[in-house]
């Protein structure tokens, strides 16, 4: 999510729990890392989401936030673990920075290089220590947020699109950088708002009841989590960055 | 805490929470970080541990953990956010280090060297960087856990302690080290197990119903957790690592 005022992920989240083992498979861990003033807190379970007291709680307790990652994992490549639950995080010049991985690099292996290394074993972490450590090289004093670091993302993520799934979602609290593999749908709600139906569970939101008329708030998600709204389906090899709810670059 | 096998902290927590706007000063927020397999959780919030919800559940739901490092603070550097919120934690060669610290530095200033810099605006996070900044420039591999390792600390810790307060826990999951600048205490629990009556609630525990005749668990604390056990006070310039809540190194 990216909004332009701190907002709560409980009706979304609700959707996407019930995929981490009963409408969808990804029942192996699950986490979730919210961004308020510089800082963050994360809440991760190897547990299936929909069987998580940790879970619950996210999902009745409304912490606002202007920027949230989330992951529902289905295990590949390393065992089920709390070091291989997505959403990742590293410092990263003053900033904690956050990713979220979903597909798989089958031939991936960590090359030892850099100072960032993964904790775990799997391909999703190996792949952001990898991305953070050629940031590191490409711009030792720390990157500005304009198109030069947007487009050496963007080749970073194709590259790794060429060796397998890599749909990913990273940010460093202001800005929410989605690229597409081949899995990612993104909506932008804005007034006037209306109501919305999750897909995977048999919940209705008024956005109207929630929200002000400036409110602008933009979910992306591997696949829709509503029936009754239009969702945005990207393009395999295509990267949006949102900031304050909005697309503030995109590929091509 | 440090312990041979994994066990839940709601007892101790319970007593802690008290202290964070109840029977203690320490109410601008509260952080706890627990480690399993090779990973951790953390949870945190900006708000009086009595007061925080997720600190409800923490006290409620046993993870079960072998090292934790739990935080109340009172704020003196640095506003009430979470970003100021300990413990801290980064990754230190593919480990995710944990650090907590009581007291202050009050002419502290972050150097702005190194790869490990300050997300907020704490004495604390600083020192934490500035530590881990310094051990990566003396083992520049990554450390052994050894004696030169835990000197190289210590040495660390009493130059702090000659600026201010700088009573400090800091782990890496496997080995707990704890440096008492002016308060640090610890208990270690073994068979036969006793009755523990919390200082700062009304709660008493028969750690016999809950434990086996192997288990070996050690608390420590600023001051001590429960008023009808033996705690070690710790001395000023003292330092012990902990493992499998046993003492495995300790200073002079």
């Amino acid at each position: 999510m990216s909004a332009n005022i701190p907002t709560d992920i409980c009706f979304s989240f609700t959707g996407l729990v019930r995929r981490g083992g009963d409408t969808g498979p990804h029942k192996d861990g699950w986490g979730v890392c919210f961004y308020e003033h510089q800082g963050i807190r994360e809440f991760r379970d190897y547990r299936p989401a929909v069987e998580s007291e940790i879970a619950q709680l996210i999902q009745k307790y409304p912490i606002k936030s202007k920027t949230v990652v989330c992951h529902i994992r289905q295990a590949n490549m390393g065992q089920i673990a709390l070091e291989n639950t997505h959403p990742f995080t590293r410092e990263f010049f003053a900033r904690p920075w956050t990713y979220a991985h979903n597909g798989q690099l089958k031939e991936y292996a960590f090359n030892g290089k850099g100072i960032y290394r993964p904790v775990g074993t799997t391909d999703s972490e190996g792949l952001f220590c990898d991305l953070l450590n050629s940031l590191r090289e490409k711009y030792p004093a720390g990157p500005e947020y304009s198109d030069s670091l947007w487009q050496t993302i963007l080749s970073y993520c194709k590259a790794q699109m060429e060796l397998g799934v890599f749909n990913m979602l990273l940010s460093q609290g202001d800005y929410l950088v989605c690229f597409c593999s081949n899995n990612l749908s993104w909506i932008t709600r804005r007034a006037p708002f209306k109501q919305a139906r999750l897909k995977d569970a048999d919940v209705t939101v008024d956005f109207k009841t929630l929200t002000t008329e400036d409110d602008i708030v933009t979910v992306v998600a591997t696949q829709p989590l509503t029936d009754n709204e239009q969702w945005n389906i990207m393009k395999p090899g295509e990267m949006r960055v949102f900031k304050n709810g909005l697309t503030v670059w995109h590929s091509e």
